[in-house]
């Protein structure tokens, strides 16, 4: 099984290394990882005239010829997921194939959110929370905004949560090889 | 057309007035809009034991009704746009349909983050700029992370940013507007 990769750690100065770790254990369980800068053949994002676009080409191409993904959901830069990793995640869902997350933190969205927006979170009269704009924030006890839960839900796969220090949330690689071995183990 | 309307304003106390005035606009550009919340028929939602997954099922089987789609790309909670709304994006673009966004915010995406990372931002020695934890920020000039800006553009899409006042920035449908005429104009 050929596995698209998702993730943030693309940004990661080593971010190599951490496709190479990846990829062992993808091999080491019987598929094929697929990282988002390997090399790919797609003529369009040859012929694109900006490297972001070639780029974005490029990680389609490898979508639409993976067989299955997995989302690397550890919440970024506010309460949820990295948004290109979650654009990516929904993508796959929509092609119909297996898709699986893992976060490397384990409070659910509602407590993120409200850790996120501290003082300004407060309470409707219904006992609802909502932020300082007045936007409500989701309370249905999930992993992240319930589009993420309820599209890995519909397609049978797998969200681990786990716990990790801090200093290594985005290298280690336990709810990943578990979200890889429920994955695999469900086909 | 049949436009799917996807947004974070779902959040809002006043949701239903949203989705009215932009109902509205869309039908007096001669489509009609699809609220996420508009009723739908779904066998599989209406079975669903639990109510987010309900909603997820129903928002897909509006999104799969639907012939485009226009996304409310105002970031939410952080540097990048609503997670949900950023799945549906995803979702309709592997589709291959017309996919359109806006935002009320014009401050480009690299600008944001290093706003929103404030003293954690710093420089790596070739001068590009990552978080506290060693993460690259995007530098392409975007409106947002990379695949949002590239899906749009690879579908032929508009993606159109203003500036409005802060207070009324879920509310103000003048770039909601110029993306609609701009979507249906490129039929």
């Amino acid at each position: 099984m050929r596995i698209y990769l998702a993730g943030p750690e693309v940004f990661l100065p080593d971010a190599g290394a951490l496709a190479e770790a990846k990829r062992a254990l993808c091999a080491r369980h019987g598929a094929t990882g697929i990282f988002p800068t390997d090399p790919v053949h797609c003529p369009a994002a040859d012929a694109a005239s900006e490297d972001w676009l070639a780029i974005y080409l490029r990680n389609e191409a490898h979508i639409r010829g993976a067989e299955a993904l997995i989302a690397n959901l550890t919440p970024f830069r506010g309460p949820s997921a990295d948004a290109g990793t979650v654009y990516e995640l929904g993508f796959m869902r929509a092609l119909g194939r297996p898709i699986a997350g893992y976060s490397n933190a384990a409070m659910p969205f509602e407590e993120r959110s409200r850790a996120f927006l501290g003082p300004a979170a407060r309470r409707r009269p219904d006992g609802a929370w909502e932020d300082a704009e007045g936007l409500h924030l989701e309370s249905f006890g999930l992993r992240d905004n319930l589009m993420i839960d309820g599209g890995i839900r519909a397609a049978g796969g797998p969200f681990v949560t786990r716990d990790v220090p801090e200093e290594v949330r985005w290298r280690d690689l336990a709810a990943f090889e578990e979200a890889l071995h429920l994955l695999l183990e469900a086909r």
